[in-house]
């Protein structure tokens, strides 16, 4: 049954679920467009360099990056996010007009632990904006991230924002030294059991675990610097500019939460489907406006978010959200006869003239068996062609579901599938 | 001007390019699906020993293949087509009903020497057919891709036909033992000046290499063999059967066309856009019906094209066929004073509900710098919207090329840009 199978954290995705994972891509296309985005590829694979550096996905990350070497020796990588490959444009092509305002759609990679709803080879969806540092971005970024998930389906879903200068500024005025390892600790606060995590934030922040914990759960209180400040201050302006959008009411501050990746600067947030809150969030990003600088660019200001594929196809999967076909074919066409086979043709050749999806048979079989293969590939509609029908021009067009047949010409009967 | 490149022999492509890329995805899209070929999407990298399987790829594209292991020491390798993935997937997947016609679009890798027009990582868009092993199955292929490259403007191209059993039949006929040494010479026939293939060929066939020379040039011609009239037969009749979709006029037979990779078994095609014979072929294909067994699957004759994006790109920018913007976005709303902004958002916003891709200011900047970038971003359209126009509802639509401006209501401007 096959020697081979896909390497231990990749898929295949058949065509069932390649129709829906592309009508997803679609609506973020779509959506991404509306909002004045425009598209960007980059290549699979980076310098390692790139990669691996300090301040850019961080030191835990590295240890997930796919390395290889070419045959000339070059230390290359898969890339790990989108928005790496995206800042070193932006260093590379100073010559672009900011603001930049694109979207890439593409899988990434990350050699993690293989388990239900991970992948080591993923696709992320990541709108963003480089070269402003008003709060506006965080808002279009957003208000854009409500619109792709309403024309999804969703309904029920909720931001939760944070700032990275309120999670430094916290640690900063408890006086805890070894920010990185800390950071590290929080990102698993959802992740752990509490038990577990506060050992292990004990471990790190020894007796200002209590307080830091404290300061997560509610906010910073009493805690008081210029960071926080700046930090509070930018989420409150998020929320109310967010009004324009009509998407606060989708917004919650969360003090807790803190992105694994080390470049991000400001605002951070995540977005979880409720009910759906134990798979992780659906969609993740933030400001990170030192990482153009970092990989030899002018200093440039920039924020993104970045969709999970997967778990929203997962979700949406699970919650029957899909009104799709397991085939994009609309039609079948039978000839009942052999000499009949080539006006058959004809009869396909038209429908897909008009756009729609159509084929006929191409392995001699006999009518039985081509109906055969229209119910097990769930083909919606067939099309018989007697000598009558070729005569008369007159086509009998069934409706596989309900068999229904009607007679109609070929005109109509692409009417009707239209 | 930023630390880090892109690998040699990738790239990246700017918003400019992507929006050609895409478009050109998108025709394909449409089309293979008209023909009723549904997606998949298989894993970037495989396991090494199916990419470097004998008969798949073949001893050639091994040394090409960008090999890595995994963290748990698996050998693994980037795809290097998008053929072998599916017979990989086809024979895991007994279960697929017969005929599958499969699309699927994406890049692939060859550590091949970067040189004008070729790169390490390509794209490729792959219609196959699997299951049947009728003539018709060719027909449709071809007669896909002539509509493929119809609907992206092109009209003059070739479609060469060659079978593998006529080239083993003639090689077979002259007693020419070392068949695969052979192949690879042939296969530089188009690529080599006509001396240096002589020797080589010399190299390889010996004293028959005149002989072989000859029968590519001119056809078997008295060389007969029950492979080469098997191949004979096959050829006329995908001429013959093309007639049925009106596209055997662009097809031509030609002895001398070899396809590099050793997986084929029997018809083998390529295609070329007079003018542009110089920079290969466009796309390129064939049947091979032993490799999905020889993956582990039950014996199941496969015929399928790749057509090559990079080159389509490249003639399609030369012969300037691309009728397309830099940009998506097709209006700048620009809010006459810092009051006007909240409005200006408005404006937005009910352009993008109607599916019209716009954008406003984000970077606080005056009206002068707004269409600074308006102009750098090719943007065809500006709303102009001021303390009179907020008021009335008329607001002021400028069209960017010619300079005429209108008075209009929102609904006005959404017709006009729709």
């Amino acid at each position: 049954m096959g020697k081979f199978k896909t390497p231990r954290g990749t898929r295949d995705f058949l065509p069932g679920d390649m129709i829906k994972r592309e009508w997803i891509f679609s609506v973020f296309r779509r959506v991404f467009e509306k909002y004045g985005f425009d598209p960007l590829e980059t290549p699979a694979f980076e310098d390692w360099k790139l990669l691996s550096a300090k301040g850019g996905g961080g030191d835990e990350i590295k240890d997930e990056i796919y390395y290889f070497r070419d045959k000339s020796k070059r230390e290359l990588g898969l890339r790990f996010d989108l928005t790496v490959p995206l800042a070193r444009v932006l260093a590379s092509n100073p010559q672009i007009p900011k603001p930049f305002k694109r979207y890439q759609i593409g899988r990434v990679w990350r050699y993690d632990r293989p388990q239900a709803g991970r992948f080591r080879e993923f696709w992320q969806a990541d709108p963003d904006i480089v070269g402003s540092s008003g709060m506006e971005c965080e808002v279009e970024i957003l208000a854009l991230s409500v619109e792709c998930l309403k024309e999804l389906g969703f309904r029920d879903f909720v931001i939760r924002i944070n700032n990275r200068k309120i999670l430094s500024g916290i640690v900063e005025a408890l006086g805890i030294k070894n920010r990185g390892e800390v950071f590290r600790v929080l990102d698993k606060f959802e992740k752990l059991e509490r038990k577990e995590f506060e050992k292990e934030l004990k471990a790190v922040a020894g007796n200002k675990a209590a307080r830091l914990l404290k300061a997560l759960e509610t906010g910073p209180g009493n805690l008081k610097n210029k960071l926080i400040g700046e930090g509070m201050k930018e989420i409150k302006e998020i929320i109310i500019k967010g009004n324009a959008y009509s998407v606060s009411r989708y917004m919650k501050a969360d003090y807790s939460l803190i992105r694994g990746l080390d470049y991000y600067t400001g605002p951070i947030f995540e977005v979880f489907i409720k009910g759906f809150e134990n798979l992780g969030s659906v969609a993740g990003g933030g400001r990170y406006d030192n990482l153009i600088e970092l990989f030899g660019g002018g200093k440039t200001p920039a924020v993104g978010i970045s969709f999970g594929i997967e778990r929203i196809f997962s979700i949406m999967k699970d919650k029957k959200m899909f009104k799709l076909s397991e085939t994009n074919t609309r039609v079948f066409v039978v000839p009942v006869n052999e000499k009949l086979r080539k006006q058959g043709l004809k009869v396909v050749q038209e429908l897909r003239k008009a756009g729609i999806p159509a084929q006929t048979d191409l392995m001699g079989r006999n009518i039985r068996k081509q109906l055969d293969y229209v119910n097990s590939m769930k083909i919606p509609y067939v099309i018989f062609l007697g000598p009558r029908e070729a005569k008369s021009g007159n086509l009998t067009l069934r409706d596989m579901k309900t068999g229904k047949e009607s007679s109609l010409k070929i005109s109509g009967i692409i009417k009707r599938l239209k």
